[in-house]
């Protein structure tokens, strides 16, 4: 199998991970700020609450090279990625009724639900934009960013369509986060891989690797939609079940407590009755039974990943990010 | 200056402009039928209420060469535009709150805002693997798809700023609708151009031609919504009134008469009231006067297309669609 190795060039110049981090979000900034006056003020809405970067980080993890450097490709992915995230969150915030993100109110309810509808298409087309910018053209279509994004939508629609849905399976709710959440960690890695110029193969593994990481940090969100104080979570506690969103540790608890289902299907829970549930069929150890699933699924992808790849503990890093298990040891 | 004449290949095979029409329709349906279960319902929908695909049209119309045949590439971008065209309408019915669109109940208000939401945001991702299927991947980033949906944004939201503005100046106007309308048939006329291997030259003037087309599609479309009945348009008369989207005659109105304006800043006027002022001040014939300085514009253009180009005739047969001129004629 060869690797390709891309040359450094005025084309499609190298950076260390560090730099390139910084870059994209430069790049973020610019494009935000430097929109159109008309929109502007509402996209800097959404520079005061920027999140964690994480699918940036992850684009750039599985982009990385043996001297520990990406392509400026991969920081263009990185960015684009991240604006189509925020896309998606300024629509989800509608579709939820949601008044906070990340600690801040949210577009859909400082600016109204039609201004947040026309501000999500204009940052699909900025991220669409943004991707469009990369140097190697042939890399640009291969990205399937349409796909991923149609997978996004479809996730969404299903959660909207299951909302209050108190026999939701578990299959059809690996369904749902596999779209919603799951979509666009497989596109950051897949991207990285493909604007790193790893292998056919090495591509294939870093695309389990992100379809896994994206669930386990759905299923890690679920729990710590459960189990954290408002502060922590930087959105209300249990914010999740008053929007009627059902997640793991509730279906857990909705299958095998069948007084307490026929209880929930009489009316409206309360939320301590909701908390009572979970825990009494520790509805939490069961979504951590299943991240521990996703996580083993992850490790053997990250093993078929050949042995000079010098960026596999990067790699384990991020996955233990999203299992939270460093939030869990210091707990 | 030389022209390129795209061979005929299965690469990208040619095909007679009737029978390239019929595809695109037949690729839409079977784009919109043919989607994930979850979602089907809901685009079958609007299956039911299929416009004239004047944009596909246009793109087929721009890509014509000298025997009256299209590459199987224009028939793609022709579906993916009008795709493009729905995912807008869909939005566009939320922000507009309306209920009718073609005479049939809008998505919004047969399933509600939040599901329209997600339909327009996929049927948005639709159009873009539709287009990413183009034959030719060099043509499919130079088409420059989501700068015209980032335009497209900006129209809309311009306008839903300027919504019940009775200040609203000509200049804006014409900048509101240059994005809402215009963008999508430069886009349209773009497409069909470049997958027409039009010369570099040819490409700008279709792009002017487009633009002009498209800015007097919208204000003929101003004008029909005062001097028509429900029937004709398949929309309630004056919606865009009622919706508080004041277009080109009333605003000629506001400019003209002095008491009227000072009386609509007092409150709601009434439909009659609208009527007599954009009847008094002669709003339609200044509209017009607007289209017929568009219309030489396109005619400009289209001299400057080349003397073998045959299709010249047709691009200004749609051009005089755009413009009503074969229904006042009937009139």
């Amino acid at each position: 199998m060869t690797k390709i190795n891309r040359k450094t060039g005025d084309n499609n110049p190298m950076l260390l991970f560090e730099d390139a981090f910084l870059q994209v979000k430069n790049e973020i900034e610019k494009a935000l700020t430097g929109s159109p006056l008309i929109i502007r003020e509402y996209l800097s809405h959404l520079t005061l609450s920027q999140g964690k970067y994480i699918r940036a980080f992850s684009v750039l993890t599985a982009s990385l090279n043996a001297d520990r450097m990406v392509a400026d490709d991969a920081v263009k992915a990185a960015a684009a990625i991240e604006v189509l995230h925020l896309a998606s969150l300024v629509h989800d915030d509608i579709i939820d009724d949601s008044e906070l993100r990340r600690g801040s109110i949210t577009l859909q309810k400082q600016y109204g639900k039609k201004t947040a509808v026309i501000c999500g298409d204009y940052l699909l087309s900025l991220a669409l934009r943004m991707l469009s910018g990369i140097n190697e053209k042939e890399d640009y279509k291969s990205l399937r960013f349409p796909d991923y994004v149609g997978r996004l939508c479809l996730g969404e629609l299903n959660q909207h369509i299951n909302n209050h849905n108190l026999d939701l399976s578990l299959y059809t709710y690996l369904k749902i986060i596999s779209g919603k959440t799951a979509a666009l960690f497989e596109a950051a890695f897949f991207a990285g891989a493909v604007t790193g110029k790893k292998t056919e193969k090495e591509v294939e593994s870093y695309k389990k690797i992100g379809h896994c990481i994206g669930m386990i940090f759905q299923l890690s969100d679920d729990c710590l939609d459960f189990d954290t104080t408002m502060l922590e979570a930087q959105k209300p506690v249990q914010s999740d079940y008053d929007n009627g969103v059902i997640t793991l540790p509730l279906i857990h608890a909705l299958h095998n407590d069948v007084s307490f289902k026929s209880h929930a299907q009489k009316g409206n829970l309360t939320r301590k009755e909701v908390d009572e549930a979970v825990r009494k069929s520790d509805g939490l150890g069961f979504t951590r039974i299943m991240i521990n699933r996703y996580y083993s699924k992850a490790m053997k992808a990250i093993k078929m990943l050949s042995i000079e790849n010098n960026a596999v503990a990067e790699v384990i890093a991020l996955l233990d990010k999203a299992a939270r298990f460093d939030q869990k040891k210091k707990a």
